[in-house]
């Protein structure tokens, strides 16, 4: 079925198209119980339902023992910022969604609903996620305009009392942040000396920054640059940023303590590494600022569908460790690693909040992981084949949940670790019968 | 597994608080797509879901053809009246918006979420309601106080492109028409001259009435009865229901022609036809309020779980045809012979709104089919186990929707019927091969 080729896009862009009409959308709903015949209704719905609702409302957190709430996230997006299509609006995000809500089942055994909605005032997105709270365990924000994400992720996390994650600013910032712990490790590096320049102040970055700091990094070894250039306190449009971004404006005056000023090639002189997520390349890199950075240079050029310097011509030009965005090089900086083991965790502990000790903490277990089956300059961080992955990740948000006191259900980091390996074993399992018996149709 | 006995509930509600602990709910998602490994994703999700997002973002209607939107309804509820049970909150309808899920997809092919809503303001309401439309193909109001069902209901039909659905309503109506339609031919009755008494009224029968009347009865010849007796113009409280509940108050001025006053036992003599929707019974209605009824009565006591008179008693006392709200009586009246052939029928015609002259074809094509096979006075409605009925149902509320000029999807009747038996039928067969092959856990 699938056809890669380094100029990315093409025949998967075709088949995505054909397939969605055949197949008309990639998730359903599917009982759970049972149902014989008209009689078994009587259980699952009235009379019988109706003692199931009276136990609720005797102690509303009982839904999440007698309902599907324990396991079901909410992902929710105004279609501002699709991919790398920005504002395409939420009707054509539900594709994306709905991926999402794939892999949410394929590699955490969650089920994920999309809500992409139709409101885009930062105030009635808060209003509309705090509003169906009831009926989800957690909330994954996705594909949401900056600004404005930083600020609606901060506000449902302190509001709501289920956990919210916005993957595109903390699932990437985990998983970048777990491959550089590899890469750190490969190339003799430890947190608090590395210069690190950040390329792009999107929503990945700012987290990426953030989740650095909270992981031991110096932030004022951190260098960040936008589209109007390095980021420091002197800059021109500080003043705008204060009221505009407050979140960019506070980093601009703790990162870049060297006073840089300048462009990324300024940057990136002397730097050990480069995290670029700006926009797609080739050439928004180029090959000889590579070259003034540190020896043993680590490159993540994270843009899709092509990274902002192809692979090769970063080695060319001295790179040691290089990470994309995409599957078909290796040390793939993908979310997809993070978020469906985070929330398999976070739901089987209940977490109330998923904070920053409990990311850094997943990381570094995905940096195990891979640390255990052998880094190398080709390995810094697990691929998606290997499932084993999402358990150990769960186990680690689980864990340090209990820790952070943000755990509703404490278990040790074993019990949590084989029940997310058995959910999520149970569920490819079921999808893998379904394939075989034809309940889910071959491609033609 | 289901021991039925007329006093009701006890041993469903044991089984259901059981079970709803042992399957921790009643509907998951599931893949619709195969996955067979990694690479899938690159189709599934990015990159090549990008160019299904540009597709929909140039056409966003699109999003039918290339995403599960076809086939999605949000099942909304505030949580304000669920079942008998009154204001339980949002959480604790979770478990009665899961069966209907349930029932939805096993009845109707339809994947439908709940979403239960802790907001109870009725613009809040409408709010989260609209901004929620781009997921879904239609929404179905449930569980929701009157008289705030009555404006929601009429706002979000409104002002949504897509089918919005009140089933405490609208369902509830249209099962009562479509059985009283069949008793009006066995007792030889006609819609213009029947004399009916509507005992309660809260959503179901305000709706109720309001079909009635666009099925073709004599609205003047209706009678209604609430806690404050029967209802007519010259009520003391029709001042205040004009501002409370203007739905309620429309009806005193256009009901009761002959301007009866009073108590129940008042309306029903002479009566030809009792329908009540009040409070559970026995005794609520009297056997003796029954004698003084005309002769060959039809009585629907609706109350659940035990209905306003047993069936028993209303027919020694001479009614010649009872229904009521249960599967354990003939004549079961259940909004659940309506909405899943009618949210079929919506979704496959792609229609605006679902509109009276709909409803009332929905009804008479429930009550032909009943007749086709021989209506009695112990059969004047299909139950539950025909399901034949709901594709039936599904052709005839497209084909009005064509008539009605609110169909996007135009098509023959026949065309309509075939699909919504392959999508129903094709349902069906999977969950029971997902039963068969263990996928689905027997219950112990």
């Amino acid at each position: 079925m699938i056809n890669e080729g380094e100029t990315g896009g093409k025949n998967f862009s075709e088949l995505a198209i054909k397939y969605s009409k055949d197949y008309l959308g990639k998730i359903q709903t599917m009982p759970k119980v049972p149902v014989r015949g008209l009689s078994d209704f009587s259980v699952w719905y009235t009379p019988g339902v109706a003692a199931v609702s009276m136990e609720i409302a005797k102690d509303k957190d009982l839904a999440y023992d007698m309902t599907w709430k324990w396991n079901t996230v909410a992902i929710v997006t105004d279609g501002t910022r699709v991919l790398g299509l920005g504002n395409v609006g939420p009707e054509a995000s539900l594709p994306v969604m709905e991926g999402k809500g794939l892999i949410f089942k394929y590699l955490g055994g969650v089920d994920a609903i999309p809500i992409p909605i139709n409101v885009h005032d930062k105030e009635q997105i808060v209003n509309v996620v705090k509003a169906i709270e009831p009926a989800f365990g957690g909330v994954n924000l996705e594909d949401i305009e900056s600004p404005k994400c930083f600020y609606l992720l901060e506000t449902l996390r302190n509001e709501m009392n289920i956990p919210v994650w916005h993957d595109d600013q903390l699932g990437t910032a985990g998983a970048t942040l777990a491959g550089l712990l590899n890469a750190l490790k490969i190339t003799g590096r430890n947190e608090r000396d590395t210069k690190i320049v950040i390329v792009g102040s999107g929503a990945a970055n700012i987290a990426t920054i953030k989740l650095f700091e909270a992981a031991g990094f110096d932030i004022g070894n951190i260098v960040a640059v936008d589209s109007h250039g390095v980021l420091n306190p002197e800059r021109d449009d500080m003043d705008v940023l204060m009221k505009t971004n407050p979140w960019k404006y506070d980093l601009g005056l703790r990162t870049n303590k060297k006073r840089i000023t300048g462009e990324i090639k300024d940057a990136m002189e002397g730097a050990d590494v480069l995290i670029a997520a700006s926009k797609p390349g080739p050439g928004v890199i180029k090959g000889d600022w590579i070259k003034k950075m540190e020896k043993r240079a680590i490159v993540f050029a994270l843009a899709n569908p092509v990274p902002e310097i192809w692979p090769s011509e970063a080695k060319e030009n001295g790179a040691e460790i290089v990470g994309t965005g995409r599957s078909d090089f290796p040390n793939q900086v993908n979310n997809s690693l993070v978020f469906p083991g985070v929330f398999r965790g976070a739901l089987d502990a209940r977490v109330r909040k998923i904070n920053e000790p409990m990311i850094v903490r997943a990381s570094k277990e995905l940096a195990l992981f891979a640390e255990e089956k052998g880094i190398s300059e080709k390995y810094i961080i697990p691929t998606m084949e290997e499932w084993e992955v999402f358990p150990r990740v769960a186990a680690a948000i689980a864990d340090e949940g209990v820790k952070e006191n943000q755990a509703r259900i404490r278990m040790s980091k074993e019990e949590y670790y084989d029940r997310a390996k058995k959910i999520i074993s149970g569920n490819r399992g079921m999808i893998e019968k379904m394939m075989d018996q034809g309940l889910i149709k071959k491609v033609k």
